[in-house]
């Protein structure tokens, strides 16, 4: 199915029975179109919130809707510590329990596995870990994670793979690579046929691109509905990560979704889409907009900062988001200083506005052929308004 | 102007240049009427939200008006401290500061100064004062603490007083009452005559009726345009509360507002209203959101409590509310354990939604003429929820 030819979009009263991706128009490397699924349309190049712990934190899901976000990303470690994924199917999954009724993309969960959890013992069949909630003992295989998902409902579910930070030996990142390759094998099996639901590989292989090449390329035979890049933005220079999109792009088939995990800052996001990928999540919106950190059509403001405490201007007064438009940074200042949690809010829904705008901006210039015009516009934009920054101290 | 009869509800487009106020109805003692002022109207018996610095905490301002609240509480302490009275003024004020154009009350400095300053020194011509932001010294009078509320841009303002806290030697309690007396002299002839704006006078006394008395007798003398009753919910059993009401109420005109500062729970705001109150505020729905514990018709649930974890129940599905009605209790839960920004934020929302439905519950009733029916089907049906939920142990 995920084969067929691009298609018009379903007519509003047929509910699409399974998960299909097409390209609605290309410029360069950049397309822009829709992956479509029962649950909803997600409309890419797609910047996906995350949902960490079954809520974006400190917005409401309406909210989150409201901006225009079509997916939004929950995190497997988190959930299967709590609420645990049985309980959560016993409550009839993570859509209904944190009120959302689009489409949810779910990590495999071993990223965090990695990151956050103590005592750690990895091998060829899968992690033992402790939590670092309450300290239980948990093991995670690829076809517990895969299992895991299905009980919380996730749409589109992430093979387990196995992340190396960088900078690391490139004989670390092959057997890594060649681990996560595996796994892609066995969550493959664990994933069995689900029309409707899709399962995503994750290429590895480090800065590496000839692992990075031998990796998509074991994936692509696997014949899954979409393709992530992991092991990126772990700490690398941003040079380097987009050579490793230019060395998986050419392998990866132009009729499946690709998805950069983990990334990144607004030209991140300019520079990968350019370079072909389709989504994104990233904590930089969220966690930024609770340490007072704005993203802006004028760049990142850092409302901290003094120089704000008597600036009766909103962070954008065209934004059509009330945060960004309503709201003195005098009144933000404030906020963040007092350690309110409206400051939090109103930052977090402000930066994920951005986020959204940014990404509709670029499907609009995808379609009218002009990313390379809109790109330069944008970053034209932010650097203006940094210069005017510099120049006032 | 304060003195005008009752009067009929100004046309929509013709905004009141005075603050007055008027009883619609009355039952027993309580009564139901409303405050016009050029901001508002501010229908009565009224639960204003406390807005300690600046903001309802963990709400956008469109919700609390949304939710029927009339008018906030803005914290002359916190505010003079942080962002400071003449920056706010520079800044057009409170209203355009924090996007609430209703009617503000705020209260002296006082009490605030007493339970969270340091190194306090309070002698007849007002009090100094250690902040406990950053340690910067600052001096608080009479007139000093009218001029700031003035400079908030203040709608109705609160004379300084001395809040003794309970239990207290009579003497203590009858010399801070004096000195309140005097300082109410002195901020009214600060305040002056500001027609569209209110100056309230503070009834202290503690718990001794004789020096209640006393002090009511006083501050009608002064001819104020509301009186509030301060100086309780400081510790003391609720049965005092009431009993001090009782002994102030006879003494305070019938067609001024009547402020209980500082209370309460919901079954404090019902027997207060009985009692003749016509206004309140209180931290208590807000905190309590910020801290797992959910105030509703069925009485008080805290969502901390284990046995939510698989409750696919709302707080009240009957409420108007989207924080009560649409989110199970195992996802409050869930946000609670795991100090989700969302927990606050919905259970803050949950709970000034059920204080306003309360308020608006006996504004009608009062006009039925059935408040003891009400106050009686309310309490029923709390102790019913309570006796349930012990029960199930």
């Amino acid at each position: 199915m995920q084969n067929a030819p691009p298609q018009a979009a379903p007519p509003q009263d047929a509910r699409p029975t399974a998960f299909t991706f097409r390209v609605d128009a290309a410029d360069g490397h950049a397309r822009t179109g829709a992956i479509t699924m029962p649950r909803g349309t997600i409309r890419t190049p797609a910047f996906m919130p995350v949902g960490t712990a079954a809520t974006v934190k400190a917005m409401y899901p309406e909210q989150v809707r409201d901006l225009g976000a079509d997916v939004v990303l929950g995190n497997t470690y988190h959930l299967m510590l709590r609420p645990g994924p049985e309980r959560m199917a016993r409550l009839g999954g993570l859509h209904r329990f944190m009120l959302w009724d689009g489409p949810i993309l779910t990590d495999s969960g071993g990223f965090q596995v990695m990151s956050l959890s103590s005592l750690r013992k990895l091998d060829e069949q899968g992690v033992t870990f402790r939590s670092h909630v309450d300290g239980t003992a948990h093991h995670m295989s690829p076809e517990r994670s895969i299992e895991i998902q299905g009980l919380l409902g996730s749409d589109i579910q992430m093979q387990l793979d196995e992340c190396v930070r960088l900078p690391a030996e490139p004989e670390a990142i092959a057997r890594a690579m060649q681990l996560s390759r595996r796994w892609a094998e066995r969550c493959r099996v664990a994933f069995g046929e689900q029309p409707g639901k899709a399962l995503f590989g994750i290429v590895q292989g480090g800065d590496v691109p000839a692992l990075r090449v031998e990796s998509a390329r074991a994936l692509v035979d696997l014949d899954l509905k979409g393709y992530a890049i992991g092991g990126l933005a772990v700490g690398e220079p941003q040079a380097v990560m987009l050579a490793m999109i230019e060395a998986v792009e050419p392998h990866l088939p132009r009729a499946k979704p690709r998805y950069l995990m983990g990334v990144g800052t607004p030209d991140d996001l300019l520079r990968s889409v350019e370079r072909g990928i389709d989504m994104f999540d990233c904590v930089m919106p969220t966690r930024a907009g609770r340490h007072g950190l704005a993203y802006t059509r004028h760049g990142r403001v850092n409302l901290r900062n003094a120089r704000h405490a008597e600036d009766a201007r909103p962070l954008d007064p065209s934004s059509a988001c009330p945060a960004s438009r309503d709201y003195s940074r005098a009144y933000l200042h404030h906020l963040v200083r007092s350690d309110e949690i409206l400051g939090m809010m109103l930052l977090t829904w402000s930066n994920l506005a951005y986020y959204q705008e940014l990404m509709a901006g670029m499907r609009a210039a995808i379609r009218a052929g002009r990313l390379a015009d809109f790109a330069g516009e944008t970053r034209e934009t932010w650097a203006r308004a940094e210069a005017e920054r510099t120049a006032r101290g």
